[in-house]
């Protein structure tokens, strides 16, 4: 995704009510509420994530989102949407997931991650084992991580990893025609779809 | 499973209108209407076929078991059903096969089929790709094949096996409740999971 780099975007986001700061992140105080959470790990331009806010208002979405700059497209999307069962918040995953509990997140959410094709930056996926780990112990039992993406390298990766922990179940699609019931169209997802690219969809339930 | 050996099932399934006969069988002949067809590898006892006969009348179903004194329990029970939405075979299913066309099953099902876990048994067992092979060749586009067992070994053997192939979707359930709609509860099912045993459920979409 491309996206102008936006000097003004980490000034823009500390304004925002919805948007989190790692800094003094409490997920205890923060997640009282007994309703299912979602977290979306690249939430990008924000389009998926707004469309579930919506379509799901008994879920509490917090979307993650590296890219202060990206985030700022969302966050100007998000901004005029009026449910208040959403956060975002500009962090790197690795560093937020460790304030996460176990047992305590019932949806992880990975939509058209980057691939990172060169075996050397393996490491970035968002499905390398450092991460799975991470998702997984945060997972309730009977939570389940959702990966789409349009790229087959990465779903082979991902699955080849998801198998190696011990979710319950674990389905890989190969060509998901978006169906799902906890699911909305993402802008990649239509835009591979007109292209002919199959979406690949894998989901683990831990 | 142990059953006595039976020096009359041959004749006795010979009596049986709805038992077929490898010699003679005609495929297209037999499965003119356009129900959706079940191929059940191995009936075992016949517990599963008769409840699905049941259930799913609206399914024609092709019971296939190599050892004819099993096949004979089977047939008892399968004798006092009224629905003659199936068939059953004293067949190796490796001969069976050859005589079915390409793309022209609804389902395949393994219930509970002998694990052979010593590796120099491995091509005995049922999700072996020279049995795969022919599973995928016959099996409809969208149709399915179902696997369940309590053995892990041969479910992990087949899930890495049926990995192989390219089917659209694949499932793999480490902890089957028996909730799936197209299922009925098989004898073992219930022996094992009152030992504590997790039955494993493997689903392929062609």
């Amino acid at each position: 995704m491309r996206v102008r780099h936006k000097p003004w975007a980490k000034d823009y986001l500390a304004t925002l009510p919805f948007c989190l700061n790692l800094e003094g992140f409490d997920f205890n105080k923060q997640y009282q509420n007994k309703n299912p959470l979602a977290l979306e790990i690249g939430v990008g331009k924000g389009d998926f994530l707004k469309a579930m806010v919506f379509k799901f208002p008994e879920t509490t979405f917090l979307g993650v989102e590296l890219n202060a700059s990206v985030l700022a497209v969302a966050a100007e999307k998000l901004s005029e949407s009026l449910p208040s069962n959403f956060n975002i918040i500009n962090a790197d995953a690795l560093l937020l997931m460790p304030l996460i509990p176990d047992n305590s997140v019932d949806y992880i959410i990975l939509n058209h991650s980057d691939p990172w094709p060169k075996k050397r930056h393996e490491k970035r996926r968002l499905t390398h084992p450092k991460f799975v780990n991470e998702y997984y112990r945060v997972l309730k039992k009977g939570g389940i991580i959702i990966l789409k993406t349009d790229n087959d390298g990465l779903a082979e990766y991902s699955y080849d990893v998801l198998n190696n922990y011990p979710f319950k179940e674990i389905t890989f699609n190969k060509d998901y025609k978006g169906d799902a019931h906890f699911d909305a169209k993402t802008e990649y997802e239509n835009k591979f779809t007109l292209k002919g690219v199959k979406i690949k969809r894998i989901v683990g339930k831990k």
